[in-house]
């Protein structure tokens, strides 16, 4: 049997797991998105059609990709006519349950990754987490999502919320240091490319040391003179001044324990 | 005119950077660390002598490395006899003035990387950055610097504040981010192991993106839903989810600029 599926959501998403299905030779027949815009252009990247009118969702695909923000659930799928084929979320913390209400077939493939428009990466490295209603949709499931990742692992709704919580933590919070650095940086006058090489080691050092090991830093060998110098360095800048303070005593913590 | 170096101190700066000015032809003669082992250690790796005692330090070098501890300076260095020759400190947060009471002739180099014994890193990629008390210095200095690598920069006491303390946010706070990830995906029975892709693709993200482009998750996105529901997941952890809260917010503010 030949799969073919339709995306409902055209974000990055949608975009980079529409483009990996198709390169392993799973087609997209339509797109919806609530966006002309956004529908068109994942349509023509993979020879599909489009609609933005849930209604106008076709009813006759094989597996139908809900890659919406999560908010956009209930105003959007309570319209589509999924006659009962085989749904399923891509959201880190949406339970299988989410998807109850509108078919009988559910399941979830989470691919644990950020995705930027800009950047090419490679799907087969991405660990992907999946999960279903039924042994048979796990099965069919678990078909396509080992054509797209060479990491496939099935988990349940809470271990992955807790695999969305890591990441917002280990990808998102990380970012946000960056930023901070950028800030601290630009206030003085300084380039961020300079702090470039710092960054790439510290996400590398963590492939050969667990990252407790890999710490260093002021706080986590209790330099307090240290630390109460960039403390009145920052003492111009609140929010600064009190994210360092909050994040070294979180340091300071972890390492006592 | 051939240079040749003492090292006081022997931990992973020491280490890196004299094995580095070795390579490039720059030979160190003598290494002073407080605790044997690591003297010894350094001093065999580039064939130098070793000494523990302070008094002992060799008055003929052309260069003397300080690569110890910012606590550790008053109460080795007075006990060194310098002759004047060129003394130079290694530390981020530590003005050229530390130097001023040991010798006439004083310098900086700080290289803007998180070293650890375990890894090899290719200094050439490492940003420099140099200080001297006088022009005669800073060019030895520079000479020196740029043998080992290829991004030397002069910056003045105060940029290099701001330079460490950026390093703190980039390196230290994201690694911290890294070990409370790692503590999320424990409590559930889940392996570091499988965000390690993230990780790395949000260091390699921001050598395209700003980190403020290149944020993503619920905090950036106001997805208020989401947020309640790691909090709620998180409710059982204090310490996480004080975090979490307190990194979001951050995240809000700095986005709504």
């Amino acid at each position: 049997m030949s799969l073919n599926c339709v995306f409902i959501g055209a974000g990055n998403l949608a975009t980079h797991l529409a483009v990996a299905l198709k390169e392993e030779g799973v087609g997209t027949v339509q797109v919806y998105s609530q966006t002309e815009r956004s529908a068109k252009k994942l349509a023509d990247k993979i020879n599909a059609s489009f609609t933005t009118s849930p209604e106008k969702v076709s009813g006759s695909a094989s597996v139908y990709f809900v890659a919406l923000k999560d908010d956009a659930f209930q105003s959007v799928l309570p319209r589509i006519n999924f006659n009962n084929k085989l749904v399923v979320h891509c959201a880190g913390s949406l339970p299988l349950s989410a998807l109850d209400s509108y078919s009988a077939n559910t399941g979830v493939l989470y691919p644990l990754q950020t995705f930027s428009k800009e950047r090419v990466i490679d799907f087969k490295q991405i660990p992907v987490f999946i999960e279903a209603n039924s042994d048979k949709n796990r099965s069919v499931l678990l078909g396509i999502a080992e054509k797209i990742s060479d990491k496939v692992t099935p988990v349940n709704s809470a271990r992955r919320m807790a695999l969305h919580i890591a990441a917002v933590f280990a990808s998102n919070f990380a970012n946000h240091c960056y930023t901070l650095a950028d800030e601290v940086l630009k206030e003085n006058g300084l380039q961020f490319e300079l702090i470039r090489p710092l960054i790439q080691e510290t996400a590398m050092k963590i492939t050969e040391l667990s990252p407790f090991e890999a710490q260093t830093g002021p706080a986590v060998r209790h330099d307090h003179q240290t630390i109460e110098k960039h403390l009145r360095f920052l003492s111009g800048d609140k929010e600064l001044s009190e994210l360092y303070k909050t994040i070294s005593k979180s340091i300071f913590s972890f390492h006592k324990k």
